[in-house]
């Protein structure tokens, strides 16, 4: 989308967390956010950055900081705030938040037989990763008033998609987190919280879930306008940071080609019948 | 399900619109409530009584008066409750409504290519008749405190099937009404108004809906517990007409073995897959 | 705002219904249209546009043309859309459509005691007028690819606010019609439609109602960020007719300040305390 | 409610958690089960059991085995799942989750201030002590064909009630853990797994909430039929254990008067004007 040109996010800063490769929907969002006309810091868990490709798209972000943290630390986190304002010389105006990891389907464990302790971790990094950023950000005062807050998720929260696992109890603690923070810094700060349900995306994460192949393409033949892809979920995310969504708050917002809401499509339909 | 013998019904009076043959949700419905101890009434549209198979279902239910009546009619719907009041010597318990009907699907057309006409006559007969009904018994003070109204949906009220075509957007604007009459009933009477929201069901007008059996079988291998039965859904009536939900009001309750919160299964997968 | 600036409706053509005056949001949405570059042509009912209003917005809006057209009548639609198809000198890229009268609200009737002609009525220019436009769109082909549709609703499609009436279950057959038509359009034409749920606002439509201001009172305090204004709303309306949006369809917006995912905040609690 | 003489769990068997004295809705489900015929064990955790007021209820239910367990320790769980099938002499035909604390709430601690290890205890013991209960269930095999589990949750899994704090997070948690635990048990066994979304209620735990009294207050005036009181709780939820709702699974299901589906009341509108 070269409409960034627009430079609607002019004069704005923001913290991205989870650029991985240039698959990420992370790693697209900081591309545009930077078209846009942001400054920006990049972060991902210090395990992450060791594989050094973030360092790539901090370069085409203006030599954006790349700075750690692990979002289970408040410490980190204070750190990473306190670096990110030095750094702008001033609060912060937006937070993409897309991080997600679950124990349990990385050691292959069915829903049904979950490691509890995995399930913790799971949480932990996933959703309560999302209260933490939003605690930090909130106890350093670190927010501009009408600043917003993005985080992904996915319909696995509201649907059953068994193969998504623990996470989709990941996703619906995340949404939570996200209205009732929402609620709390809208209060205060004027700051709005969403999350960003996404189609399925080829990304290093979205890949590892088993029968993806087949999942996606079935996701494709139920939404009226296709999978929206990593491209399109950045350029969205740019709109929820800018001036033109400021009253939007504590939604949900689909962003999948009509996934959501469509039933049942004749593409579906025709390999059903035997 | 011969646990009827319960006899949860005992004693309360209610009025079953839309029974048309043995395969009719509304049929099922009038069995049970029958031996689950209530007195009924049966109506329909007076062209659908004129086929006559109604007085079968009539003799079983300790012969039942049968009572015409077009629900695009108020005066109508006044005779039916009048007659019915005298008939039990007293209020009503409870009402099912089962009624629908689509000109655009009859005549083929699409929804695309709607006649506006037709459309006006779809959302009358299959929505605007549950307001015209619990407007006469509102008026006519007809129902005992604590009675209960039932109105039958599908959730492509929700989302969109489109073979449904224009009678998604009719049960759509009928769960609104029972919402809001529930609310205005609920206040004045504590009477209560739900809609079920029931699995495709192999009934007289379920089988008009183009493409049905492809459709059928992708809901029962969506639904964890399979496509629910109609004898299913008139016992889950039953369990709302009686006593032990007297709290629940205003609620789109989807009977329908799982559908509405199962977003794949593998089965659907499967022959996605190339 | 003035971040229209930013022109990210370069190059589009829309058409606005229902600008009634300088209160309306279709009124502010066309002036924010115009500023972010697009060209628009407005339309309202016959009879108000002899109240002439609408001409001074034309004016600010680079001579838009004004057409009349009665959204209950399909040629009206026709000839709008061909003439401005005519003026645009091509296809039609966005639509908002702002339309909604209750003849039962008008003439004081209570939910429990409507006129059914009335009834009729507020469904057909309330809702079934969106589902004419799409269908005028659609026979036309007059929708670029990837266009993008808006209609403005309210929340009492989802729960009910006694005094707003039968106009709750005319948008919640709106919304219904947004999602179905969505489906449609989306699948020949990528043409996306959305209702954006609009705070309550103080145009001549909303000050309509009875108890408005107790109601907006009360809103406001249960909105974490305030009640959304009408210019709000028109720049989250750009934002839903640019680039930045394209897979968003067949959606509900909230746009609210948080309202619909708030359930009671301190401020309304210790009012109802004794 | 005496219309249990209808005996509609006869032959049943069930575990009930939770039951601490007679305020608790899980200890008038437990007497309303078993005068519905069912036979039932009661578990809590051993500290709750120590306060002994477990014990008259346990005569009350034809002395019904009380089993202690730590819902947070599966061996804990498997014990009593073992004793309970041992005492019935077979499976179980259904389990009530009514299990919640926080320890943040407890402690004072604002929700933008969350003691982190806190919320993790929270959400273990209100949430995934429910993951923990079905996978016992599930691993032993112990449900019998067509089951049913119920747990209690409240609507701020949905919208935000700023004293509810972090059990918000934890009941969406909570309703996730039903819906996916819901999928798989249904596929294998057919059992049901719903959450009922109960009105606020006077017991021990609701009332820790602050400002309860305003809340339940504005909770009444604000449901057409009222808050719903723990006995009518505990009717719907021996419903839903019964077989009149065997195809009701993965819902969350509000019991609340109307409260889920009400915008606004007059009664609350008055007192916001000033």
């Amino acid at each position: 989308m070269n409409t960034m040109a627009h430079k609607i996010l002019e004069g704005k800063r923001g913290i991205i967390f989870g650029a991985l490769n240039d698959q990420s929907i992370a790693w697209k969002a900081a591309e545009l956010c930077h078209q846009a006309g942001a400054s920006i810091v990049l972060s991902n868990a210090p395990i992450a950055l060791r594989m050094g490709e973030i360092n790539k798209l901090a370069e085409a972000c203006n030599n954006a900081p790349v700075i750690g943290a692990d979002v289970t630390n408040m410490d980190d986190l204070k750190n990473l705030f306190e670096k990110s304002m030095e750094h702008f010389g001033g609060k912060i105006d937006f937070i993409l938040h897309s991080v997600g990891m679950s124990m349990n389907i990385r050691k292959g464990n069915t829903y049904t037989g979950l490691n509890h302790e995995f399930q913790h971790k799971t949480l932990d990094i996933s959703a309560m990763s999302l209260h933490r950023v939003c605690q930090t950000a909130y106890e350093l005062d670190a927010m501009n008033d009408w600043g917003s807050i993005v985080a992904l998720t996915y319909i696995a929260a509201q649907r059953v998609f068994p193969d998504y696992n623990e996470m989709a109890d990941a996703k619906a603690l995340l949404e939570s987190i996200a209205r009732s923070f929402g609620y709390h810094f809208g209060v205060r700060n004027k700051v709005r919280i969403n999350t960003v349900s996404q189609s399925p995306t080829r990304t290093t994460a979205g890949s590892g879930v088993k029968g993806f192949d087949g999942f996606i393409n079935y996701a494709e033949k139920m939404s009226p306008l296709g999978n929206a892809s990593a491209e399109d979920c950045a350029a969205y995310c740019v709109s929820l940071f800018s001036d033109y969504t400021r009253m939007v708050t504590m939604q949900n917002l689909f962003h999948d080609g009509g996934f959501s809401f469509t039933g049942v499509t004749p593409a579906v339909i025709e390999r059903m019948e035997d």
